[in-house]
């Protein structure tokens, strides 16, 4: 029946002429807000699944003030923190193996006095002398702001108003990240709305939308982690005797990586916007990655379901801090199912060329 | 390379999997307000694209409260009205013509004095002895409110307050409609974010969300229109010597389809939910067709893009009076190319079976 039909409505290839569509009826530059939206016209770039940026709309707030290394050292003083730690500030990212395979790497985890990790980061940052070259980062995803670090808390907002009220929801998760600038955090997206605040440093996104998952090679990846060398007997970079920032002993040398044999594999985006040549798919040439600095004070709203890739710079103390607001998305209405559409048509086996 | 991924991500049906996700994750019913939302509950129900029904919400209209045939035909004695005219009730639908091809049938249009006009669809409802089998509608969708009918304008609302603020735009064209219970408008959509008001009578909304796309069989048709015989030697139904609200002349015979030879096809849904057996593609069984009947001083919601069959039940007087809103769709964003996405998708031929 549809024969006449599909000759007059079809396109020689739908998800390049979907991606070319997207494009041609969207900016691709980040909205920049000068104050923060009201709850209605939040509720506007939501309704688009658009991203902006509120120069300086967290400017104010106690965080932005008053977080600078020596405040969080003496604040903190006494905890311990738990610290992500990859030799090339890859965690949760693909990675070459040593056998050449891309693998999905996720960091050592540890705990680690508060007082010696950030000492560690601006070390890393600002001391020629230094000698570590593992790299940290304090980037649990798991509500850290209102646990592991909720002596901090009532310093920043419980909710972002806006958000708050337009979403008719709190928090689901409210996570603090403190890393210096040798961390990335690979191309990825999350099913959540996302409100990003930036207290520290800089960061630097690089933003594609949704539909763009024909472009970003997500393959599935054999998962692996990073852990310690037990050969090197260190139980642990943090213990109490070690004063000097754990700089000596931190090298690549100390961690490998450990396949997870009976786990399953991880689907993940292999192309890297930044290196655009490398894992590309016959769409990602299409895509026309939006980028945003966020400056200290910035408030970002990062829609559901984009991919992002996070690069940073550290302030002249050698850290980047940001605070990030997660709230669940909506599963109804026709957006989640639509873009869960465009992953299994660009799944379909291509059609055999006999 | 996407060998395994495809595997691992592929389902058997991606439109089947994609209509039956959406139904999991919205309910079939449309939700009832008992006032109107503001702006930003509005927004979300935008941003959701889901329909609603406010009821009551416009039963302190001047309309609501004061249009009936006594009033109108008073108000209107002197102004002629567009009309469309068919046999069947079929304005813009998919009709079988005298060889059995389906073509798009569009109405015959004339002018006629409005005491006329409401006459005819009162006597047709209301009067056993009534001759007159064709079918009048009053359903220019130009604006008409505005132009055409602009006398009675200020009798509604000069906007929605809810649509417009959340909008931030007036409407694009609002448009009356009065017709009796003889008339249907067939499923089709519109690129409007529409708000209907419900002013006299029932109308009866079966409702299908974009993506269903694939269930409705859209097909080319060849479009072709009613024209009165002009062997019967009748220049116009509405002509002044007809006191008779033209009855004993309106009769089907009248009226031949006239197919347009030179036009490009027209796109068009040939499945009917009501009946639900003839016409239907391989994925029209998954579709689960909403319901709601808008009754006097009713406000619905209709989403951008979503088909809707409407049917009506004069009331007691004999006729169907609404008044709808078009505001402009949102074209940014992903929805409006994720919907195209579907529908191109859905048009590409089988694969060959060898």
């Amino acid at each position: 029946m549809m024969g006449a039909a599909a000759a007059a409505a079809q396109v020689s290839d739908p998800i390049a002429e979907l991606i070319t569509t997207y494009h041609e009826l969207n900016s691709s530059l980040v909205e920049e807000l000068a104050e923060e939206p009201s709850p209605l016209e939040f509720m506007r770039y939501v309704a688009r699944n658009t991203p902006f940026v509120v120069r300086g709309g967290a400017s104010d707030w106690q965080a932005t003030k008053t977080w600078d290394v020596q405040y969080l050292t003496q604040f903190l003083r006494d905890h311990s923190v738990n610290v992500a730690v990859t030799p090339l500030g890859n965690a949760d990212a693909p990675t070459l193996d040593e056998r050449g395979n891309t693998v999905f790497a996720k960091p050592h985890e540890e705990e680690q006095s508060f007082p010696d990790f950030i000492e560690y980061l601006t070390k890393q940052e600002t001391d020629p002398d230094f000698q570590g070259s593992e790299i940290r980062y304090a980037q649990t995803q798991n509500d850290n702001l209102r646990h592991e670090y909720r002596a901090l808390f009532s310093q920043v907002q419980r909710s972002v108003p806006f958000a708050r009220i337009a979403l008719q929801q709190d928090p689901d998760a409210i996570n603090l990240w403190i890393g210096n600038a040798r961390s990335v955090t690979a191309l990825h997206r999350d099913n959540y709305e996302n409100v990003y605040v930036q207290v520290a440093g800089r960061k630097h996104f690089v933003l594609l939308p949704p539909l763009c998952q024909p472009c970003v090679n997500e393959r599935p990846l054999r998962p692996a982690h990073y852990a310690r060398r037990q050969d090197q007997g260190r139980g642990g970079v943090a213990g109490g005797d070690d004063k000097n920032g754990n700089g000596s002993d931190a090298n690549n040398a100390d961690l490998e990586l450990v396949m997870e044999e009976d786990a399953d594999d991880v689907p993940f985006a292999t192309w890297d916007p930044d290196n655009d040549q490398v894992n590309a798919t016959k769409y990602s040439h299409l895509a026309t990655p939006m980028r945003v600095t966020l400056e200290p004070g910035d408030i970002f709203y990062l829609p559901a379901m984009w991919y992002h890739k996070v690069s940073q710079s550290a302030n002249e103390e050698g850290v980047c801090i940001a605070v990030n607001y997660w709230y669940d998305m909506e599963f109804s209405g026709p957006l989640y199912p639509l873009v869960s559409f465009v992953r299994s048509i660009n799944s379909m086996p291509e059609e055999s060329s006999n």
